[in-house]
């Protein structure tokens, strides 16, 4: 059998799934569901929905867009936050001097109070800490960000879904913050979590394609470097002042111990995906603040900010919740599906190495 | 890639299933679940489970032991029966006359009053209308036989199980009812429903295997034939005396269109499974009369009747209950790992006719 045939049979699949369940590429709305109607529905069958009203009742959709709100609570409190030339930590990017060479690039990881992220974030041009070779900030984490680094604001949200919670059977594994602006764009990837994605402010664009198109995913095995400050006095240090940010200029280091890490190459937005003709079939949802995108486990997803709905020029925030999915039959096809892939040589292999020090993104 | 490779990707999904989530072959034992509980634990992952306390409300449990019972509600009452030389019915047979060639063998459909089937089927020995060439008889009907042909019985069990209807959304598509005994074997095979089945007198025991394991089940294209009384007078005509079956003789008549039917092959029970060393990994479970298995959508299943467990000989009756499945991401998977099975010589493959006058089977 040649490899032609396999992708007929990954074509075969990802088709039939589409015909059979996922219908178009519209992600439907519905509002909060019932702990069995969000089981059966959408988890069971591995499919996404964006819920309108689950999170109505949260203080932090009225409360969170004023800045001064975000201060008083935990203005000081320090926070981890990644920067990158370009916005896009944890994707594959060229060498800046050798274009020929790509990266799987770590962003630059510095903790600083809130209020310093917020002061850079809030006003990414005027900003008297940024220099002509400007760097994006993004409040990315996902060790339990919100509960880990910010757990003041946790009384403005709910410390959980009740249906959600009711439907896994657990509480979430993680719960993350996400503050960022259009500057960012987070690269295709899968997370091995079932995610509840909740827009506080502004909107975010998700890019979506199911488990079994990993083999159009363009995955790629390249090595691991890490953007770190020019400057050594700016960078290093304890935490604490936001001019630290002043002027900073990231370069591009290749990890020493030549680390690979597999990862998608696909463009955000995807323009051309591999192996068919078209991209109508990548799904496309932008979740506004106050509603909520079930992203089923392994979907593979990239997303992107838009800008602040209120026009205000804020910063677009997110809080998600991570609940623990269940290996079982979905899983086992998946990781068949992928090893056939693999050998008919349409994704590269995974690494013999496991991937270090890289972390799983929202 | 070679069709060994192949065959390493579907042994390894089959292992990766058993070791992420089904675990050793045992079915386990629960309690009536919740429909939440149901659904999370046992629909969605497509797995097993004998439930032990479902149907002790029944009437039935009690009653349908007697047969004196059933006679005065339906004892007038025409069924229909299905009659082989074997037990074997919708099974691969070999010619009696010509052992070289195998058939597809649909049974003999009789009708009848229940009186004169309860009559042949508790006495199958001593009755005085069979002759040494022995017929064995079983009510299998799957076209919801129950409210179809014995409607009188139904006060006696429940219409639906509650749980099931509301993980499901809707109640049940057919409610069929089985009465046999240990002369009748079903073979190898799947059905695209969701199936609750209910022993309420004697036991059954189920041989049963994931269905990612397709490729190990034999399955081949045969042609179809049926079994036909030898003596056309004794056959012909409407139904209403047991007479009819005195000194039954049948013959396999192959079905003149010569259309053919892809079933398994596999023996009952499964002696020696091909591709794998040993049969040790399929899943066996003796069902009670009482209990209740779920057996999941899609999964291969072969069935034979254990002694009644009163020791008086009375035949075994069990209710099933079909849901609709769901045709979502696990259907589309496993419609692809069909085709490659088949692709790589591991199945033949479907034939181009759609399986005529084919029932499915409990």
């Amino acid at each position: 059998m040649n490899d032609a045939k396999i992708r007929d049979v990954l074509n075969f699949i990802s088709d039939e799934l589409r015909e059979l369940d996922l219908g178009t590429t519209y992600i439907p709305r519905i509002t909060t569901p019932s702990s069995i109607e969000f089981l059966r529905d959408y988890v069971s069958p591995n499919k996404p929905v964006v819920i309108t009203s689950a999170t109505a009742h949260w203080p932090a959709l009225s409360l969170w867009s004023n800045p001064t709100h975000l201060l008083s609570l935990a203005g000081s409190q320090p926070v981890t936050v990644a920067f990158t030339p370009n916005g896009r930590a944890d994707a594959i990017v060229s060498h800046p001097n050798d274009p020929t060479k790509q990266y799987f690039a770590l962003p630059h990881q510095q903790q600083m109070p809130l209020s310093s992220f917020l002061t850079i974030i809030t006003n990414p041009t005027s900003s008297p800490t940024h220099s002509s070779s400007l760097v994006v900030p993004y409040l990315q984490q996902q060790n339990s960000s919100l509960t880990q680094e910010l757990p003041q604001l946790l009384p403005d949200i709910a410390p959980h879904l009740p249906w959600a919670n009711e439907a896994f059977d657990a509480p979430p594994d993680a719960v993350n913050i996400w503050i960022g602006d259009q500057r960012s764009v987070t690269s295709f990837h899968k997370d091995n979590y079932e995610n509840l994605y909740a827009v506080i402010t502004g909107a975010k664009t998700f890019y979506l394609y199911p488990p079994i198109d990993m083999y159009r995913m363009k995955l790629r095995q390249v090595e691991v470097a890490q953007w770190c400050p020019v400057d050594d006095d700016s960078s290093s240090g304890g935490g604490g002042s936001g001019e630290m940010d002043r002027g900073m200029e990231l370069k591009l280091v290749p990890d020493a111990s030549g680390t690979k890490v597999l990862w998608s190459s696909l463009e955000v937005p995807p323009t051309s995906p591999p192996l068919r003709e078209d991209n109508k079939n990548c799904f496309i949802v932008t979740v506004k603040a106050g509603e909520v995108l079930y992203l089923p486990s392994m979907w593979w997803h990239a997303v992107a900010h838009e800008k602040s709905s209120s026009g205000d020029g804020g910063p677009v925030i997110a809080v998600n919740y991570w609940y623990d999915m269940r290996y079982d039959v979905k899983y086992a096809y998946f990781e068949g599906i992928s090893r056939l892939a693999e050998m008919a040589g349409l994704s590269e292999c995974h690494p013999d190495e496991p991937e270090k020090g890289v972390e799983e993104k929202e």
